[in-house]
């Protein structure tokens, strides 16, 4: 089997479940470019941007690829095996109505939410009428991971631990911040990642900034610093895992903020199991640092989802009144940020079991004492 | 300065420039997203996806920078330059309203082309309105390339020719076109550029489809190779140049057509000059390959603009009635595909004179026999 993929017949039941979640949805049928939605469906990679790519899922008859000419051998194998009708086009035809071709009887069509402006603006014109976002007829399939995929991500979960369990002997004193992520990279790899996602070396008044990702800062003695790091494992799954290391002793007044924090991530990964929405996992988080005074300093969602995306569905945040259920995969992250002075976030990703959250990170919780 | 941005001042004309196109086009605004316009016009190179970050340019009045508050800081230094406001949200606000507020009195906006469709019906609905693309507001600024551009553009193509001249060291009989791309990826960054955009080696029947990338197959003496490369150079331009490579000396009827080929592509940049219609262009190339009974075998456009991106307009293409005007840059690129055989192709990037086509590539044009 070739690792990028999954075998044939996993995409053929993603394509029937799709199609019949459209008719569900009283739908004509779907409309996917390029993108992490094509990818769940057929396992295309394809990264087409100026030509039209797409492919067509009537909620019934068959699957049709459009696609220009000169990416026809992109698709032809995975066409191919799939059963899919493939329309080409060259430059100078209208690949719009071969869309709405395929799309047959019926004008309400939903698209990928990664679809450009480019694309949906004369599609919606072909088709005279406005799309929706597919992201709601997808919603349940891409959340509920099935066995191989919840295989690959703890995979990931267990790649990207050994990365973290390496991370202390590249934080000394005295390095960059950029220095440091470059260690951290190529450990990414050597772990077992095809390859880096992202990586967040965040030190000192820099771990204050939940989305810094590393400078040319030079690490001292006392710093905090919040090292957040990701990458891919094939066929294209995603690890997504922070943990918090303190150079050095860390200030009493640091270590007692810290433990709260690490007392609200624990409490968000108890409160997961099916049927609780996601709010109230967020909730969880959120209470215990407000109860402490720290309110104002967790700036962000608990959580968000992850398989083929770093971010997907489910966003643990408030307001989301989603139910969780068996399958589902995300993050727990809370963080604490002072700005100009510190940060810290705790972060592991669960899967959604009948007994509650497992874990695909194991690592200590604690605040991470890097001897100097 | 900072290599990875013009100074301000760049940045708030193109501002002026955009907001004056707009008043022009009848619209109350534009709403740009993170994506190449969003870099044109701030020099930003965010990324988010999920979370909206937009900046609204009114026709007449402030530009806002709407922007998740954990994104801030990636904004701030920018937004205090070019004197932008900067509108928070948080998670569980709707961003779509303060877009609509930010952009004032009308409903008529334009959205840049790289808007996900997750951003673009949710703004539809908050506007009341559905927006048409930017890109036909933008156009004329993005297309027509000022000096530090064109600058930017000459030492992007000067370090790919330098790639190209090492290519036939690496192209031995027994290597992988796996191989030969990792050393090619090395020299683009060794010989100036900041980072690779693409490496293409496509040998053998590999040649013949135009968007191979790089695969495990073996040199073989008298393969023809396609070597398609380029990279990016600060602040962000990129190089795109093609040249076709024999390994060992070709087949009298490959070294016939290849010289065709090489004729067409000379036509068309003959062809260039300001006035003259892309689409002119993309004919010269085209009818001098048909008289030669080749029409069939070039099954792709002629040409693409480049900057920001590697594909953007003007394109070069049949139907496009654009007039061509001093300062574009686009590419050059006729190929001949012969499935299952070989395939050649020849490209520079030019930019538009007064005189008539200045080449930014400047290596032979000549199938280059590597000895074996």
């Amino acid at each position: 089997m070739d690792s990028r993929r999954f075998d044939a017949a996993v995409y053929a039941r993603r394509l029937a479940a799709a199609a019949a979640a459209a008719a569900d949805a009283g739908l004509a049928g779907l409309v996917i470019t390029p993108g992490y939605d094509l990818r769940y469906l057929i396992g295309s990679r394809a990264e087409t941007f100026e030509r039209l790519t797409a492919l067509v899922l009537p909620a019934s008859g068959e699957p049709t690829i459009v696609v220009p000419r000169l990416e026809l051998a992109t698709f032809a194998e995975s066409a191919d095996a799939l059963g899919l009708r493939v329309r080409t086009w060259v430059d100078g035809d209208d690949p719009y109505r071969l869309v709405a071709a395929a799309l047959g009887d019926g004008q309400a069509s939903a698209v990928c939410d990664s679809m450009p402006a480019l694309h949906l603006l004369p599609l919606a014109e072909a088709l005279g009428a406005l799309p929706v976002l597919a992201t709601d007829v997808l919603r349940t399939l891409r959340m509920v991971k099935e066995k191989a995929e919840i295989d690959a991500l703890r995979r990931a979960g267990a790649a990207i631990d050994r990365v973290h369990a390496r991370v202390p002997e590249f934080l000394m004193p005295g390095r960059t911040e950029a220095e440091v992520a470059a260690d951290i990279a190529e450990a990414i790899v050597a772990e077992g990642h095809s390859q880096v996602a992202f990586v967040i070396v965040g030190s000192g008044p820099h771990g204050a900034d939940p989305h810094h990702r590393f400078s040319d800062r030079t690490l001292q003695v006392g710093d905090i610093v919040v090292v957040d790091i990701g990458g891919t494992v094939e066929p294209g799954y995603h690890s997504d895992c922070t943990r918090t290391y303190s150079i050095g002793e860390p200030d009493p007044a640091v270590a007692q903020h810290y433990s709260i924090l690490q007392r609200a991530q624990r409490a968000a990964v108890d409160a997961v199991r099916p049927g609780v929405t996601a709010a109230r996992v967020d909730a969880a988080a959120r209470d215990l640092l407000a109860e402490a005074g720290l309110a104002e300093h967790f700036v962000h969602r608990t959580g968000h989802g992850i398989g083929l995306s770093v971010h997907e569905e489910p966003y643990i945040v408030a307001g989301n009144d989603l139910p969780l259920a068996a399958g589902m995969a995300f993050s727990i992250e809370p963080g604490i940020y002072f700005p100009d002075r510190w940060g810290a976030r705790i972060e592991d990703i669960v899967v959604v079991t009948a007994d509650g959250a497992l874990s695909v990170n194991n690592r200590p919780h604690s605040l991470v004492v890097v001897p100097v």
